[in-house]
């Protein structure tokens, strides 16, 4: 793990300009083909590429409520630990999104003019859950319960089969604990498209959230604008700000867990103590060798490990405002002041108990968090996601008239002259009552 | 003007499916071109497609202060009328927008654990503001203003210069009526480019808004990811259900006003009342030679003008949801009650006296709304578009040690081992206070 001053880190990030979505542009051949192929030939196309890439050989997408009902069951008595702690979780998950529902308003700035706001939930969602050899219930239950809240009609989960066709029994729990209203085999470019433009099988939606691989991400990026999705997910990172009152072992675990997601995942400490840094890089090399995804979380804390010393807390805040991180630990003394301080992150997570992890899994807040410095511009997942809002005008025909020539003045300042004669002929011609 | 019935309508619609994203990568090329160059060579290529595109050989893209307060005096003491104007218009903007402000929260479940959701501004916006031969103030207004509510620090302004390389005085001067922090003499894609990845002259912003042609549209398409974007705006849609207690000439001008936009612009009007549509119909016929932009007019009702006849209001109701329209009028009988019935609608304009243009230019309201059915899932331009959440949480010591076996079962679940220590670690070898 790299330990490096505040000025030689910003020298050499703003050497490396970010134009990521320009970059990406190798896998459109790819992804614009399999969009194409699902939007002509929608189900038939879909099977051949779950073929394909999932070596799945299946005939259906959707998944039976036979097939559901007994993965759940397996699970409910196979696994009662694991189903107690996805039911306590995905309360902790409800409670929170309950309340960042948003009310909409009326009001009257004066007799005769009523404005307002009305917000509505969006109809059909889809969620995409990333699967192969992995089993992700958290984003299931994070992704899906927002939607859930905001009174979401449909909401469909859409995941990889296995190679022998079927999907993973705590996936499939997760989904029924969440309140997902379907289930479909289907993964990657394929998906993002069946759900974007609908198939025999899947029902066109209005919002596709979920992360998912390069292939997920740049497909999303290619019907957005067709539909809402959620934000092009990047690799995963964290930030933590120590100081010697945090044990060393905390943050270097911290630092850790977050390594282990991908060998692209960034990890970083910040502190303004060096004998500090040094201590939580000693760690990081004894912890290292006792975790079981080793070779991944050295490959990622090589590559983007780094502990960054600052001259003072002014500094460190100011580093992490231009990180703008998807993570970020105030661990040390003075957390609480800092939180204040911080303009851009996706999640903060405050005081040495506040590991991440407790976010991840079942704190409450979601962990679909914007990545990739993208805090600066976006917001955790939740249920304004999945709501959207009307404005209400009414003025009464007394009111109009107030303003008429207002209104005239500015639209024949802009050259409309339609519109202009839209209001003089309620001036002019006032016959109906308001 | 086409009369036809509901089940005609519904016909047509589904055979057009609606795949617009995919369908404009023929501008692809040249919009690459463009940003490329831009990131590249910065302020010398934006120079240059200046030039190019908008016939303006100017040596800086900056508009300076005294060509700021030049234009502003001018409109201020030569056009007294038409500045009230603006200045009213601003006011009534400022003060919906500040009702659309949302505030963080706290709260604790339970003792030892805090949850919060805090919301901050965005940094830097940018907003592109349509040039050429038309001049659009209001729109200055109407993108600025929220993000000056949201308490963004720089909001900047871009628009395409005259040949003569100047601006037009009525957009500076609601550009400082609105609080804009900066102007700037570009448009098209290159100024997408520019407000993107930053040249010497303009600002790296974090969110670009605004309405512009094709080649505005589909450069936020591109940068979108590596920037936030508004929406991807496309042609404006009106939709006026009415009954014979609304004069038909009134619902004929309202159509008209939103068919001036442009030749691809729609004009829906929904009744139940066959009669009524013929008279519509006719009013439609009388006003358009009587109209300055005849020709548009005239092309636009032709390709895109509709009366729809339903067999009742449910019908109506539900017809104006599959349609999701950017306007929605509801001016007959029933208004306030079908208002509750609408799920998918940008703005709302209730009642005879509520006509499109007053919420273009002066209600309040934002006149940036979802366009192409996309109410179904975006809301109006607000305040909400420049701010953003982070979420917080804070457990105590005990609190984590009571959840930690909980959270360890799920990371476990899902084979991320690493993520089960950072809980561990804490539970074994809990020697720190909280």
């Amino acid at each position: 793990m790299q330990i490096l001053d505040y000025e030689t880190y910003q020298q050499n990030v703003t050497n490396t300009a970010k134009a990521t979505q320009m970059m990406q542009q190798n896998l459109d051949e790819q992804v614009l083909e399999i969009i194409r192929a699902v939007q002509e030939r929608g189900d038939e196309a879909a099977l051949a590429y779950t073929k394909k890439f999932d070596k799945a050989a299946i005939t259906s997408l959707s998944v039976s409520e036979k097939e559901w009902n007994n993965a759940f069951n397996s699970i409910k008595t196979g696994q009662p630990k694991l189903f107690k702690a996805l039911t306590a979780a995905a309360e902790n998950i409800r409670q929170y999104q309950k309340k960042t529902k948003e009310e909409g308003f009326q009001f009257s700035p004066q007799p005769g003019i009523q404005l307002g706001q009305k917000i509505t939930p969006l109809n059909r969602v889809g969620v995409y859950v990333p699967g192969g050899k992995a089993s992700y219930p958290s984003t299931v239950l994070m992704d899906v319960i927002p939607a859930v809240v905001a009174g979401v009609d449909q909401v469909v989960i859409t995941t990889p089969p296995r190679p022998d066709g079927s999907l993973d029994p705590v996936v499939l729990t997760a989904a029924k604990i969440a309140g997902a209203t379907g289930v479909y085999k289907i993964g990657g470019a394929q998906a993002v498209a069946a759900l974007a433009y609908g198939t025999e099988s899947l029902p066109k939606v209005d919002k596709i959230v979920g992360p998912g691989n390069a292939f997920v991400a740049r497909a999303k990026k290619w019907v957005f604008g067709d539909v809402a999705i959620d934000m092009i997910a990047g690799p995963s990172e964290i930030c933590a700000f120590a100081d010697n009152t945090v044990p060393p072992s905390y943050v270097a675990a911290d630092l850790l867990s977050q390594a282990e997601h991908a060998e692209d995942a960034t990890s970083i400490c910040v502190t303004t103590d060096a004998d500090y840094a040094e201590e939580v890089q000693k760690e990081i090399e004894r912890q290292i060798p006792l975790l079981e995804r080793e070779e991944i979380i050295r490959e990622s804390i090589q590559a983007n490990g780094k502990i960054i010393i600052c001259d003072d807390e002014e500094q460190a805040i100011e580093l992490i405002n231009s990180i703008a991180p998807e993570h970020l630990q105030l661990m040390g003394e003075g957390a609480e002041e800092q939180v204040q301080k911080v303009k851009h992150a996706g999640a903060i997570f405050i005081g040495p108990y506040s590991s991440e992890p407790l976010g991840d899994y079942f704190a409450g807040p979601n962990h679909t968090l914007p990545t990739n410095g993208t805090a600066r511009f976006s917001s955790p997942l939740g249920v304004y996601d999945f709501m959207k809002k009307s404005s209400t005008i009414h003025y009464s025909k007394e009111r109009l008239l107030d303003y008429a020539d207002t209104i005239i003045t500015i639209a024949d300042a802009e050259g409309l002259t339609a519109h202009a004669n839209a209001i003089r002929i309620r001036k002019e011609n006032n016959y109906a009552s308001s």
